[in-house]
C-alpha cells in the first residue's frame, strides 16, 4: 500500500494551519475562545491591606503591652475609604474585605472576642502583626502577568478579565467554515425517506463538533451532479475559509469531488490515509487568488458517519487548534482493558467507552460493526488510536485516546 | 468544631434537587442538554442491505460456477431505487450507499477488477456471499433503543436524533437562576475603582461556570443595606427558581444575608461546612409558596473568588445534575505529585496542575495565597479534594479532584 501515515496525514493538515486574525469581544462572551493578547495586573492584588476575618482591627503593640480591653471607636466597613484609629489603645471593628484602618496592625475575629458595653476583650494569648490581613500585593503585583496570549479560556480566566477591569477581549477570530453534505440517497431529518433513501447526519454531527470550538459552521446540501457541484463549489471557495465535505470521495462512478476540486485549483496534499475507519479522506488547498483574497483549505472526509466523526476530531480540530495559535497537542492517553486483534497495516481507531479507576484511564473497547454504525458512537466515548505496525495489543498496554464526551 | 461536613452538605445539597420539566427544542440546538425521552430506530439500520465498496454487484453462485467475467447491465446509484439484475451471468456497478441489486449477493471492489468494452474482469480467488454488503439490520433493528432518556447529549447523539428523523427533542428544562452580588466594596468592570473598591468579577466567573451546563444565568447587584435587600430578594424568590449569592454570609456587620433570607421563609439546612476555602457557605431552601408557585433553593456562597467558584463547582453542579435527572457522579480521582501538609481538620479543596502521564493523572499543587486569589485560578486546573480527617498527603496517593478546565 502506498498510502499515507496518519503521522504524516495530520502533518500536513496542521502545517496548512492559517491565520485568520483578531477580533474584540465582550468578556463575558470569550468562554472557549483563545485570547489574543497577555493580560496583566492594572494594580496590586489586593490593592491594599485587606481585612480577611470580621472582628476588629486593633495596633499589636498595644496588645503586647499586656492591654487585653479595647475601646471600640467605630466600623470601617469594606467599600468605605480608609478610617484612622484616633487612639492606639482603642479598635476598630473591621469587615472582611475591608481597607485596615490607620494605626492599626492586626483583625482579631469575633470568635475571639467578647463584646460588651462598646469594649471588646479578646480572649487570646498572643496576636502576630499583620494577622487576619492579606497585605497589598500579596497575590499580584501591579504589572504582572497573570493570563497568557493564546490561552483558551475558561470561567477562571473571565473572572480574572473581570477583576483587572477587561471588559473587551482580544481573541482569535473564527475561520468561516460550510460543511457540504453530498449524495442523493440523502433526505432531510424531518422528512421521511424511501427504501433507498437515508437520512442527512453527518452535516449536523459535525456542526455540532465545530460547536465545541465556538465554531458557528455554515451547512449545505449538493446533489451529485459534477455540473452543479463545480458552480457551487467555486462559490463556496470565494466565500468561505474552510470547506468541509462528507462523502463522495472515494471510487465511486459519482464520487465527484476530488476532481471537481481540483478543476476549481484546489491542490490535493493527500487523498487516502493508512487508517481504518476514514481511509478515503481528501485533503486540499487552494493558494491566494484576487477574487478569494485569502487561502482556502478542503477537508473531504468520507461518507461514513464514523469515518467523518473522527476525521473532525483528528484532523480538524487540531488544525484549528493550531490556527488559532493554541499551543495544544492531545497527550490524552488510556490503558487497553482487553486484549485486541487488528490484522490490516493500518491504524485503527477503536471505538470505546472509557473508566476512570483510581487516577488511571481505561478504555474497553465497544464491539462496533464497521464505519456506518452511527448509533454505536453513542454507545462509545472516545477513539483509541492504535498503532500501524502491528495486529496484536494486549490488555494493560497504553495508546492515545480521542475522547469526545 | 460542629460545622458540617463536605459529605453531609453535598447530600442535603443533593437531596434538594427540583425537576423543572420538560421542553422541546430542535435536535441541532441540544448540545449539553439531558435528553428527555427514549430514542429508538425508527426502521433498520441500514435500511436496506447497502453497498459498502465502489464496485460489481454479481451472484456468487454464477463465479462459484467458474465464470470471471461479467457484462455490465448497469448502475445502481446511492439514492436510487433497487435495480434488479436481469441475467445472472452478467452483473451491475453499484455504489457505496447504493441498494443491493435484486438477484445480487456479493460486490467485489474496483480495485479488485480489470474493466474493457463493457465487461469486468474479477482478479480474485474467491467470493463470499455477501462480502461488501452491510447487511438491513445489522447495526440495529427498528424498535431498538439507541439512547436513553437522561443522557447528556453530545455531537454522537446529534447525528443520531438526524438519522432516526427526530428533528424535535425533548430536553430537561432549565432552572431559572440569577446570581447576586453583595459588598458595598465592588464596582463594575468598566469602572476604574477608588483605592478601597475592587471590581465585581464572581458573579461573571459563575455565569461562566452556569454556561457550561447550557444555563443562562441572569446577575444582579445590591448594596449592603438590609431594607433593600428584604425588598430585591423578595422580589427574586418569586421569579426565579435558584438563587445564587456571593458574600455577605459569614460573621460581619453588613453580612445580612443569612437572616434576610431567614425573614424571607427560606428555611437553613445549613451554614457553614468543614472545608477551606469556602468555609461559610450557607444553604436553604424556601417550599411552595401560592405566590411564588414552586419549591426555590438558595446557594448563598462566601465571596472570596476562590471559595465561590469551588463551591459552585462542588454543589451547585451535583444540584443541577440530580434536577435535571443525569446520572452522574464525578468519579474522577488524580494523583498528588508531591507531599503536602494541611493541618486544620478540614476537608482541603486543593488547587493542582493535571498531567496525563501514561494513562495516568498526577496533580501537582500550585501554591496559592488563600481563598481571594482568584488569578491563582488561571494558573491551576483543578482541585484535589483532600480528606478532614488527617494532616499528611503523600506523593503518589489518589483523591478526587473536581477539574474545571
Amino acid at each position: 500500500m502506498d498510502l499515507i501515515k496518519v503521522k504524516e496525514a495530520l502533518e500536513i493538515v496542521v502545517n496548512n494551519s492559517q491565520n485568520f486574525g483578531i477580533e474584540e469581544v465582550d468578556f463575558l462572551n470569550s468562554s472557549g475562545r483563545i485570547l489574543k493578547e497577555n493580560i496583566f495586573a492594572d494594580r496590586d492584588f489586593p490593592p491594599f491591606d485587606r481585612v480577611s476575618m470580621d472582628g476588629i482591627a486593633i495596633s499589636s503593640e498595644a496588645f503586647n503591652k499586656g492591654q487585653r480591653s479595647f475601646k471600640i471607636e467605630g466600623i470601617q466597613a469594606a467599600g468605605s475609604e480608609k478610617l484612622t484609629l484616633q487612639n492606639p489603645v482603642n479598635c476598630m471593628e473591621a469587615m472582611t474585605g475591608a481597607v485596615l484602618p490607620k494605626n492599626t496592625d492586626a483583625v482579631i475575629q469575633y470568635e475571639l472576642l467578647t463584646i460588651e458595653n462598646g469594649i471588646a476583650t479578646i480572649n487570646l494569648e498572643a496576636v502576630k502583626s499583620f494577622q487576619n490581613i492579606h497585605l497589598k500585593g500579596t497575590d499580584k503585583k501591579q504589572g504582572d502577568l497573570l493570563v497568557k496570549e493564546n490561552t483558551l479560556i475558561s470561567p477562571a480566566e473571565i473572572g480574572v478579565f473581570a477583576t483587572v477591569g477587561k471588559s473587551i477581549i482580544k481573541v482569535a477570530k473564527q475561520p468561516k467554515v460550510i460543511i457540504v453534505s453530498t449524495g442523493n440517497e440523502l433526505v432531510e431529518v424531518a422528512e421521511n425517506p424511501a427504501d433507498y433513501q437515508i437520512r442527512r447526519s453527518n452535516v449536523f454531527t459535525m456542526v455540532s463538533l465545530l460547536e465545541k470550538l465556538q465554531i458557528k459552521a455554515e451547512t449545505l446540501h449538493i446533489l451529485d451532479d459534477k455540473e452543479v457541484l463545480l458552480t457551487k463549489i467555486e462559490s463556496l471557495l470565494n466565500n468561505y475559509d474552510v470547506l468541509i465535505f462528507s462523502g463522495a470521495v472515494s471510487k465511486g462512478k459519482f464520487d465527484f469531488i476530488p476532481e471537481v476540486l481540483s478543476e476549481l485549483g484546489v491542490k490535493k496534499l493527500f487523498h487516502e490515509v493508512k487508517q481504518r475507519p476514514g481511509k478515503p479522506f481528501w485533503f486540499g488547498k487552494k493558494g491566494y487568488t484576487e477574487r478569494s483574497r485569502s487561502e482556502k483549505v478542503v477537508f473531504a472526509f468520507p461518507g461514513n458517519p464514523v469515518s467523518t466523526f473522527v476525521n473532525c476530531l483528528k484532523y480538524f480540530y487540531p488544525w484549528y487548534y493550531k490556527s488559532v495559535g493554541l499551543n495544544f497537542e492531545n497527550k490524552q492517553e488510556a490503558i487497553l482493558s482487553e486484549d485486541f486483534y487488528f490484522k490490516p497495516e493500518m491504524t485503527y481507531f477503536l471505538q470505546v467507552k472509557l473508566n476512570q479507576i483510581e487516577g488511571e484511564l481505561w478504555a474497553t473497547p465497544i464491539s462496533g460493526k464497521g464505519s456506518g454504525d452511527l448509533a454505536n458512537l453513542a454507545d462509545a466515548d472516545a477513539f483509541l488510536e492504535l498503532p500501524d505496525n502491528r495486529s496484536n495489543f494486549t490488555k494493560g498496554e497504553v495508546f492515545p485516546v480521542i475522547n469526545y464526551r
